[in-house]
């Protein structure tokens, strides 16, 4: 894949959107109707069931908002694309189930790594375990606020988690079998995540393995996979696997870096806040591995957090910074290497080369 | 369904235990070996997925635990006996993977629910959250304690629902629609329970939803029905489901009763916590409704919790508690009598008898 090819791909062809391109779009508002639909549907059922409380449907409104707010919809992205590139037929009802599951699974894991990393924001909005806690202090109901807030968001994030698998019902077990792999790593990811910032462990390997789990194979290789295998086609997972994991590491880096130097208002989310919970993100990882000051830094900051202006100051003085940026394109090319060989068609390769400039170098 | 017929399935008959009794305690057998097989094949493969790092195995290992520390296991019981009274083959291995799912369900709804309560306790052993929470004290790692040991629970209990959804990729559809039924009912009724805590409503319909919701069906109703439906015979569910709300209302009404009057070396997780949590359990409700100073005591309770040993002594002064135990009796009759009709043989009607005197007369 050549800068030239990439570059053509930024642009709309002077003839409008390919018939690739349109066909992935349309199956994409399929499933905003379906996710839509099938909120609605779960509001009513839960409207009625308890005579004189109304109160059964909070869960399914405080996943309703979220879906709603937005997002980037990588997930449904990834996995349309897969199953559309595989030759997948765009009017079969099970990519828009599948899609629309890994949206609902996603919110699952947002609205618990929010109570994880205690995140006022997401998307643009509170988060449901501040929303919560919030009612309870404005209520002036008895018990502990937090416990309360965090504990709609627990059940919140498991009633998505159900909502997100009863779209899987019609899935073949090939398919079935990547939805579990999907999940297991994405939990086992998080999990060492949070351990290893409790831990401070500044470990390259470890904080890899961590961004190559949840995010090149959650965000990006099993959903192609899965997409590929409803379609059929099995035989593309290794290229999606190369595509993934070195994409996936990007992503993540871009992630830390808007972390790091983002700016709220863009991302919907705060930022600095992995650097306040002592996340051993990757890029921390290198700038620890690299300068002695940011290692002093991190090894001082104890219970109340680092300094995160000098930490700032430090990666961008080091050069940490500017080469995390290299590594990013490095890993882009690298990633869309791994599709030149693959039994896809041109318009496709061009598809999945453009999302992974977007997904490596976005802002938000 | 008379009182001799029931007393006579009390004590084994003289030739031992029935041929029924015998074919669901392999079942169950089978299921405990389904588990600890299926945990051990999860904890080997993240053993070794990140090199140099073993602690990928901790969530595995907080499920484990917990499954092998014993529980009375009644929804893998109900599940097989709907199962096998319905005629279901006793060597096909689909019951033992519903039964062992149904197991691992609930490990995921007793560790969330242990957060929502912050409970200590749990089958005689610290819960997930207070034991990893022990952990970050212990190790002075970074950060929050409680949160992190929260955060453990968290993952750990999604892991548990997601390796409970794995065991179900064999389920037929109807199967699958009562697994997504069990699991929405299950979440809500939680919701409510905690929301009506806060608020202190005390709203007698309210708890008898909830009680219906979280006991009746997601403890009896549905895995006697998920076990008949994969055995082929949905025609069973009326009549189970009219066992299943009766006999969840008085297994509820017995939880509450062993919170407030219990002792926790028998129940393995400490009692009074209900009481101290401000639930609006059922017994609480009618207690409330019966007597202004049970009244009183719960609106001057505020933050602090309610005067407990002035509670009990209130329950019994006031009739309550002989109440409650009768109503109990008459539920355990009215769940009997469901059976009566319905085309199931002899010894499985009287196995469905027993449990229900043993799940509503338990002490733990």
């Amino acid at each position: 894949m050549t800068t030239q090819t990439t570059q053509t791909t930024h642009t709309a062809p002077a003839g409008g959107p390919t018939p690739a391109r349109e066909a992935l779009d349309r199956v994409l508002e399929r499933v905003e109707d379906r996710l839509r639909g099938h909120l609605d549907r779960e509001r009513d059922q839960w409207a009625t069931a308890v005579t004189g409380h109304t109160s059964a449907v909070i869960p399914v409104d405080a996943i309703a908002d979220l879906v709603h707010a937005g997002g980037k919809r990588l997930r449904p992205n990834f996995c349309a694309s897969g199953f559309l590139c595989a030759g997948g037929d765009p009017d079969d009802p099970v990519i828009v189930d599948a899609a629309a599951a890994l949206e609902l699974l996603h919110v699952f894991a947002l609205i618990h790594d929010d109570v994880l990393d205690d995140s006022p924001l997401r998307r643009g909005k509170p988060t449901v375990h501040e929303r919560y806690a919030a009612e309870h202090r404005a209520m002036g109901w008895r018990g502990e606020p937090r416990r309360f807030g965090e504990g709609v968001a627990i059940l919140a994030g498991d009633l998505a988690y159900v909502l997100a698998d009863t779209l899987t019902a019609d899935f073949p077990a090939p398919a079935r079998e990547i939805w579990g792999e999907l999940r297991a790593e994405m939990i086992i990811g998080q999990f060492l995540d949070i351990r290893s910032a409790a831990a401070a462990t500044a470990d390259m390997r470890l904080a890899r393995w961590i961004a190559v789990c949840k995010s090149g194979h959650y965000t990006i290789h099993r959903p192609l996979t899965l997409g590929a295998g409803l379609a059929g086609r099995p035989d593309l997972a290794p290229a999606f696997e190369g595509y993934g994991v070195a994409l996936g590491e990007a992503f993540q880096l871009r992630d830390d870096l808007i972390d790091a130097f983002g700016v709220s208002a863009t991302s919907g989310k705060p930022v600095g806040l992995d650097v306040d919970q002592h996340k051993m993100t990757p890029l921390l990882t290198v700038a620890v591995e690299r300068d002695a000051r940011v290692r002093a830094l991190v090894d001082e900051g104890g219970d109340e957090g680092w300094d995160t202006a000098r930490l700032r100051e430090l990666l961008a003085e080091t050069g940490v910074r500017a080469e995390i940026e290299a590594h990013i394109d490095g890993l882009v090319e690298r990633a869309c290497a791994a599709l030149a060989d693959a039994p896809i068609e041109e318009p496709w390769r061009r598809i999945l080369t453009d999302m992974a400039h977007r997904v490596a170098h976005r802002e938000s």
